[in-house]
């Protein structure tokens, strides 16, 4: 039933072929082949630091394919020592798509243009690469970056499209101002690089977009978010993209490696599940990959790869308004400036 | 910001009042005041009966108030001795809503006939009792139940309505047969005792509707869910629905009573917990009163109240096919005739 949504059932592959494309197609030199190349490199690179920094844990790989074309490599690490769960995944998927996954992938404006009688599937192309880290350690924090490549041909007279979008953000339980500064510092480096714009805008977009509506409390600390880039030609947004992408490992590991030994009590693990489970809530109601995912039924143990191992919701749970944890509450509440 | 998008943040009150309906209404002698004292006294009486059960666990009591009208009362036990966690709340809420929640309460279709220009709040009375119950034990199944009277006024050309909406589903860990039985048996009494077409027709409505789409997969193995239910003049509907709520602590206490005390491995807890996982993606992305309430911004602790303590989520958990873990997924996925 779920099948008839949307996508055809993905199947297992016994080995990870070198490129997600269409065999013997001319679009390795293209766009889509660099882009391909460019998130697979970066899965196996973050993979093997995460590895060397954990110590213990290996990530494992699947392969899955869709019959209709492309497919995905998916790698997890479950139960780490440092890390409970870390997935980096990476999909290249095209076919078509039902128009409301449209509407999740894209926003409502651009699809309110199709007139009412507007139907079958709209043809897509899409390559992402997308990861959540949880580690063990309460004040170790939560990551999740995202790059993605897409393109819509033309359907019901709305006019192809391609956009680059994507983001890094980071995910603590409590709030270590130094920390901030050297995540948002990297990312505020690279931003400059492209365009003195691109920070303050792509900070603020990612506050607006992490933001938990129904509890008027973004689900962390934010870092960068774009999305529908396209005004530009793509060589410099692919170039933007690969670098953000690139500075991953160097925002994010010097800070669990800072904080994965630290002591910890009963109540600040429990805090930090607490956390989690507005990540899920995040994830499930608002996030754009994982609602464009539910709804055209992709392969559903990628695209909830990103909740966390364990999660925990308590009714109205106390907060002394004077404790680290309502300063995380209120950080999430007010963003703050951080470079 | 959240606020904005819909009904004014509630206020605590330091009383629970004896009704939530306007003060000096001549609406406590009309079905909104009858729904009214029919669901507080069923609150009343399940807490009571839960809180004997459980012999250890009490329930906390708030009562809030909407500064636009209404308002409610929620109960919740956690760390009982028996369950985990339990919540049972009413709420009687009045005022307007935003479009996008009109259509989540009421399904798509009959909000489309308003011209694409149509704005301004729906008018709205919506009155309702609802709970869900986990407990520890991972063969003791988690329960809940929801029954409500809601109205609408005339909004841009479509006329005011009225449904009522319900009913009370079972989500076990493993597959009890007799236990089934039961439950179903009592659901299917009480339907007979309106119209022999009930049963089937709500045990199929609950089937379809409990389904996780994105895992093909029920969350659990069903009971009777019914809506937009205004076929028949309000006074047999009403007297349906107090007999199905009636029935809830001789449905579904029996079940915990005897299972409570089972021995469990640690492997089996786990599994309860991956199941919660999909509880909370169900509630989340499925659940008409869950997505109503978070598009409406109501009190937000009353509206996750049904999350479960806690939950897991594990990439590629493997399930043995000949295991009892495997006839519970089989359930969930090829609903069963009990009764």
């Amino acid at each position: 039933r779920a099948a008839a949504v949307g996508i055809e059932k993905e199947e297992m592959l016994a080995s990870t072929p070198d490129s997600l494309l269409r065999e013997q197609s001319s679009e390795s030199e293209g766009i889509r082949g660099r882009f391909e190349r460019i998130i697979r490199d970066a899965q196996n690179r973050i993979v093997a630091a995460v590895e060397e920094e954990d110590g213990e844990g290996k990530f494992r790989e699947d392969a899955w394919a869709r019959p209709g074309g492309g497919g995905g490599v998916s790698r997890v690490m479950q139960g780490g020592k440092v890390w409970e769960k870390a997935g980096v995944g990476v999909s290249v998927v095209y076919g078509t798509m039902p128009p409301e996954a449209y509407r999740a992938a894209k926003g409502n404006n651009s699809v309110n243009g199709a007139s009412n009688g507007a139907s079958g599937g709209v043809p897509f192309f899409a390559a992402g690469i997308s990861s959540v880290m949880h580690p063990r350690n309460p004040f170790a924090p939560t990551m999740h970056f995202n790059y993605r490549y897409f393109e819509t041909e033309e359907w019901n007279g709305i006019p192809g499209q391609w956009w680059f979008g994507g983001g890094t953000d980071i995910t603590p339980s409590y709030v270590d101002e130094e920390d901030m500064r050297h995540f948002h510092g990297i990312y505020k480096r690279v931003c400059d690089n492209h365009d003195p714009a691109y920070y303050p805008k792509f900070k603020q977009w990612a506050d607006d977009y992490f933001l938990c509506k129904h509890r008027n409390q973004r689900r962390g600390l934010g870092g960068i978010f774009f999305d529908d880039l396209n005004d530009r030609p793509q060589d410099e947004i692919l170039a933007f993209s690969t670098e953000a992408l690139g500075a991953v490992t160097e925002s994010y590991l010097p800070l669990v490696q800072k904080h994965k030994n630290d002591p910890f009590t009963e109540q600040q693990k429990e805090w930090q599940q607490m956390r989690r489970g507005l990540y899920v809530e995040y994830n499930l109601v608002y996030d754009r990959g994982t609602t464009f995912g539910l709804k055209t039924a992709g392969r559903i143990e990628s695209i909830l790869m990103s909740l966390p191992l364990t999660a925990r919701w308590e009714y109205c749970p106390p907060v002394d308004p004077t404790s680290p944890e309502a300063e995380l509450v209120d950080a999430c509440t007010n963003p703050r400036t951080w470079v």
